[in-house]
């Protein structure tokens, strides 16, 4: 079964690739969505449009967080995003869906066609037939941007959907049968588990519209989703499935199950029954809205007033073509033409809208608040999206970085810890990971030139959230200068990325004309020189101390886990000072010794032992003890540029660029989490990085494309070009830059957004 | 023990007795709010004004709806209110009560002040120190309208309650503490029970501000509260009681118990610490709101600015005396007053306004309405209250009834069912008890002439909500004539109600000058007669059918429980023809039997074994075999009008008035329905009683007032006076209306509101 799947696939790349030679394309014809859909990607293959609140997609299984036995089950983890290419069955499509995180939510609103007789449990994938679930044709699956469509094989029915902003809208094609069902799940979930829901409820308006809504506890406390569900054609009978209450009061007195117009628990399911011809298409609008379902309604009238599902889909092929197209490339290969325009894709699957078409939306207080003078956008990764995402955006994507930054105050002034975002989604605080790099998404969005917002606003929710002293260690890093690991666990992660935010803070502070935030300058620059506190001299690597400022003796630098570290290890992380590499290098012993250091690094053996335990990243993430699959390392490859062999970044990025970006379902070398994997590759494949956000410097590679045609939102135009590019040419020999050479190994922000032309002039031996 | 408590009462009594003789009062000093919550009045003795959306109350007992084993407990039936006058303890002081109902919900918010060691549970009864429950002096509880006072005893703390519309305000005085605790319990509710908390959530703003909210499946199945509570002094420190989750997430890393700013859980409750000097006072204000937090916030800032406990006591107390001294009397006894103001003080507490002050509220489809053009009121407890509650207000709070018609209306419009109230309360329909009996308010008040409302509109919801096939036998009732057993219990109830409902719409839809209602007065007058269906010509019962048309067989007409009657028996029920008693009268066999059959009602002997099973009346509320404490006979007494000796009307009358209503806590022989049981009292004090709404007359029972002036809102004056009044002339001789003598035994809901004197001449001896 396996290896038929996989002859298939093999086969229509191949058909792909052919076809890709002899047409006239447009950007979307080189995204493949299923890039990263297979093992530790955790992207989805639905439809959404650019930044959009709905993301539907298809789920291949319903993995519980919890096993019977109450035990956390692992296996939830490569169903971030509810889909795994090689699953055999599909259990339903879902509206809601985070692309490519480490850790999830949402998949609300679970709706499966099928016909016969009535099932509205699941199955298990092993047996399909025990519930709604179908096992699918693998070569019918199709996957665009805001398109997506599978032929389902125990029943045949043919599943088309795709979207707007604030609405998914299905067309199922059905063969003849008088005994349809649409089941709509309520329970389904994605990380999932009993107890999670809190409440749902149901409300059948007519025989073509429902309304309701779905309150979880999960990764967000406090989520409400309402919703909106048109069918196309009105529905015969309806019902649910409730669970058995003790107390019922006087609605015992009715049938609550059978044609009962509402419905509430904790735990439900509805079907709706059809008769069909044969291929007769049902479609099903769903709108989703985080304020009341009078919301969801008018973002249907609003979005969708027709039942046009081609109209839909052109319109949000067009959107995502008009983003694309703002960076046009040529490219080596067909492939590399997939890679970058699916990744460029990925970059802009979040963060997403959160509020209707009338500006509402759910702030963090759980109150309703109205977005007048900004578009309020969810889900910030932050600890993995400010290093490549958003200064991506700060190039192509200018107005929004100033809405997500407006949107991140508003986040702010709701929360009652008087933070901004850590990794924030549908008007909750996850908390997850480390760090405050709300802080830096700011300051480089204001050292860029971005000023539609309040920088003094900005400067003061930067240093009440960096001085949070409940916050993670951060009463202990401003009292002893270091996180201590016996007050709080990935202390040395902690102290270097606080280091790094704060330096943020200082240049934001420095860049703003205002007396009273210019005296914090000081404070905020000694903070962000913290890392070294924890340089240990002897092991040359920065090494946790407890909080009697002893380094902690059990160390293995190797080690990903317990070592005081996050999602990396003391190899890689000692890495990461970003915003002082000169010191970083003299700290390690000079340059020489800090380039051997970064040669081992990508060079050595690591032992398998370091794998076993690390859930996200998998071999294909690692170039020796270099992690590209976790997101610490995103810019070691470049601090070769503060050694004497500067051509050694170019090899490594041309290396990672190719090793860890492939076109298949497995292409993705780890979680992309939410573009930020992908944002490395848009930045590389053109040939350079912003090493450290917060400065406008973005350093060079090795570029992969032969040409990017980059279009400012200010009109104006930047063009990369390379000369003598090729698979062997990886080496810089020179770079112009409106026709002058460089004599700095970086371009600024400002160089590119003034517009103009940057030509790399390529060969096959470094220039040393 | 408990002798000496009911020494205590009857000490307090007489002394009460006395003052009352030898100052100048108003109406509030003759209501004593604790009459009805001893045993089965059910009402509850704190704090709030007329109408007020907050009913703030101790509690004496939290008993579960089930125990541990599941089982129901029949024990909380006694706690509707959550008060008994003879518990020794107080368990804390809540936000939300009814008013005397048979069965319950709220009790939201409950606030307990303690010291000492904390404790987060309630403890027992039994053990108080187990517990943050608290002994209290029984001396020093005293209950105003808008006061309650009580002095706690292990923890030597006063308590004082007052409330504006939406605000409730504690007074609380403490000794020398350095180790007070104010303890809020969001796990506590009336009608509390494994589950019924479907969330909560708390958010400490600073340290003299928290808001939050609540959301509850009990009798109303998707029921939110949402509140803002603000210390007159900061807390020095405060904490929670969260239930250990099986997933917390990255909350995790916080110390979610201890000073940290937000809760979320299904189960929750909170502390806040305080250090007081001796007598050192706090005050605190708890402010709902049906829609927000924000909501809640603004209701406080609006109706309670100050920190003046003493003002909000004495405004609410001159609104009561405002409203009260609508009707003004003259009585033969103090205790007579005390009864009567008391009984109008019940009449006013409810409906309930539910709106926020912006005039936002949630609604049935649980979206956010604005009630623009009227004030929007909750909790109707129609069953009960379209007797004699709702004409009551035609009379004297013509306005409110507008209002309450435009609430209904609006909840007809959200309703996903398309009907009326059957028994409403906070956007909730709870389906308790039979009959649409909305129809009788609003064709009641129609007839009545009150005109702020849209009749078509109104008379179209009455008729759909008399159509909807679904709804409690309605299907087979249309079909047949009659609802029968087999298809829907309690069926004799429900035909006889139905038939009366219908009457009203008939009666509306001639009232009403359009001609495609008028088309339909046929078919409501035929249904109307339905009662005729279920008239047994054998037994002279009414008697329930089966589907096939034929009487069921086993038939105990004085047994309430399995004989198609709902809270009455087939000998009480069977007279429930309010709309049609001369047809009545004939079924039964002539006035003569009738007479007897009156007769017997009210003087057979009713063995024990009727009385087992009835949780809600006791001897107390029965006279003979005629039930008071329930209401489907209230207008039994006055069917004598139809026969020979109407006379006998006005003996059972002075009877009832006298039997049925005590000035001790005791007083009230059943629930008192959200005012039905008080509606009664007014109005058979003033001498006559609504026995069929919808028609607009009042039928003379025994006035037992010395004189009673009622003032009218169209500023007229309505002085109903007697003459020879006395404990013992209970007969009427003669009634004189504007100086003409009345011959008919009933005064005209106009003749009333056209303002005038009515004299009611009265003697030793029945005028035959």
């Amino acid at each position: 079964m396996k290896k038929t799947t996989l002859f298939i696939i093999a086969l229509t790349t191949c058909v792909l690739s052919y076809s890709q030679q002899h047409v006239s394309k447009t950007p979307i014809d080189y995204v493949n969505p299923f890039i990263g859909t297979q093992r530790m990607g955790h992207t989805y293959p639905g439809a959404t449009v650019p930044f959009g609140a709905v993301q539907l997609s298809p789920e291949t299984d319903t993995i519980m967080m919890y096993d019977a036995q109450g035990k956390y089950n692992s296996n939830v983890y490569q169903y971030c995003a509810g889909y795994q290419y090689t699953d055999s069955t599909i259990v339903g499509f879902s509206h809601t869906h985070f692309s490519g995180t480490g850790h999830s939510d949402l998949g609300d609103l679970l709706i499966m066609p099928t016909y016969g007789t009535l099932q509205l449990n699941p199955g298990t994938s092993a047996n399909p037939e025990s519930g709604y679930r179908s096992t699918y044709y693998k070569t019918s699956e199709k996957a665009e941007p805001n398109y997506y469509r599978v032929s389902l094989k125990e029943k045949k029915i043919d599943v088309e959907l795709t979207t707007t902003t604030r609405v998914g809208i299905h067309r199922y094609t059905f063969p003849k049968t008088d005994s349809a069902h649409i089941i709509l799940d309520l329970n389904y979930g994605i990380y999932n588990y009993e107890g999670k829901n809190i409440w749902t409820y149901i409300r059948v308006v007519n025989d073509t519209l429902i309304t309701g809504y779905r309150i979880t506890n999960g990764w967000a406390k406090n989520r409400t989703v309402y919703f909106a569900i048109a069918f196309s054609k009105p529905f015969k009978n309806y019902g649910f499935q409730l669970p058995k209450e003790k107390y019922q009061g006087f609605w015992r007195r009715f049938d609550l199950i059978h044609h009962f117009p509402e419905a509430s628990a904790r735990e439900l399911k509805a079907y709706f029954d059809f008769e069909f011809e044969d291929k007769e298409p049902l479609m099903i609008k769903v709108a989703i809205s985080p304020v009341s379902q009078e919301g969801a309604i008018l973002n249907m009238l609003t979005e969708t007033p027709t039942w046009d599902f081609d109209h839909y889909k052109k319109a949000g092929q067009e959107e995502w073509n008009r983003e694309l197209n703002k960076i046009k490339v040529e490219t080596l290969t067909e492939n590399d033409k997939v890679n970058f325009y699916t990744s460029l894709y990925h970059t802009f699957l979040g963060p997403t809208i959160y509020m209707d078409v009338d500006r509402k939306y759910k702030g963090l207080d759980q109150n309703i608040h109205s977005a007048d003078t900004f578009t309020n956008y969810t889900s910030y990764s932050l600890w993995d999206t400010y290093r490549g995402l958003h200064p991506l955006f700060t190039i192509i994507q200018p107005t929004r970085v100033n809405d997500m930054i407006l949107s991140m105050l508003a986040h702010y002034e709701q929360n009652i810890h008087g933070m901004l975002p850590v990794w924030s989604h549908y008007g909750n605080e996850n908390w997850c990971m480390i760090g405050y790099h709300s802080v830096s998404v700011i300051a480089d969005a204001y050292m860029k030139g971005i000023r539609g917002f309040d920088p003094v606003k900005a400067y003061w929710a930067c240093v009440n959230t960096a001085n949070k002293d409940e916050y993670d260690g951060i009463y202990y890093y401003k009292k002893l200068g270091f996180v201590p690991e016996d007050k709080s666990s990935n202390s040395a992660s902690k102290t270097l990325e606080f280091a790094y935010d704060d330096w943020c803070i200082a240049q934001l502070g420095q860049a703003i004309n205002d007396p009273e935030i210019k005296l914090n300058y000081p404070t905020f620059i000694k903070r962000s020189q913290n890392f070294e506190n924890l340089f240990d001299p002897i092991t040359k690597f920065i090494r946790p101390k407890n909080s009697a400022g002893q380094f902690i003796t059990a160390f293995d630098p190797l080690n990903t886990h317990g070592q005081g570290f996050i999602e990396g290890n003391a190899w890689n992380y000692s890495l990461y000072v970003p915003h002082d590499v000169p010191q970083l290098v003299n700290l390690m012993g000079g340059e020489k010794r800090f380039e051997q250091y970064l040669d081992s690094l990508f060079t050595m053996e690591l032992p398998d032992q370091y794998f076993e335990n690390t859930e996200d990243v998998t071999r294909d993430g690692i170039i020796g003890n270099y992690v590209h699959g976790n997101e610490p390392s995103h810019q070691s490859a470049f601090l070769y540029h503060w050694t004497k062999a500067p051509w050694k970044s170019q090899e490594r990025v041309r290396m990672i660029l190719k090793k860890m970006y492939h076109t298949e379902p497995y292409g993705l070398s780890g979680n992309d989490d939410f573009g930020q994997m992908s944002a490395w590759y848009v930045f590389n494949a053109m040939g350079f990085y912003p090493v450290c956000p917060g400065s406008e410097l973005y350093y060079f590679g090795s570029p992969s494309l032969v040409q990017a045609k980059l279009q400012l939102e200010n009109g104006k135009t930047f063009t990369i070009k390379t000369v003598n590019q090729s698979e062997q040419n990886i080496y810089i020999q020179k770079v112009m830059l409106n026709g002058k050479e460089l004599k700095v190994p970086y371009i600024k922000h400002s160089e590119i957004t003034q517009g103009g032309e940057l030509i790399f002039y390529m060969g096959k031996k470094p220039k040393k």
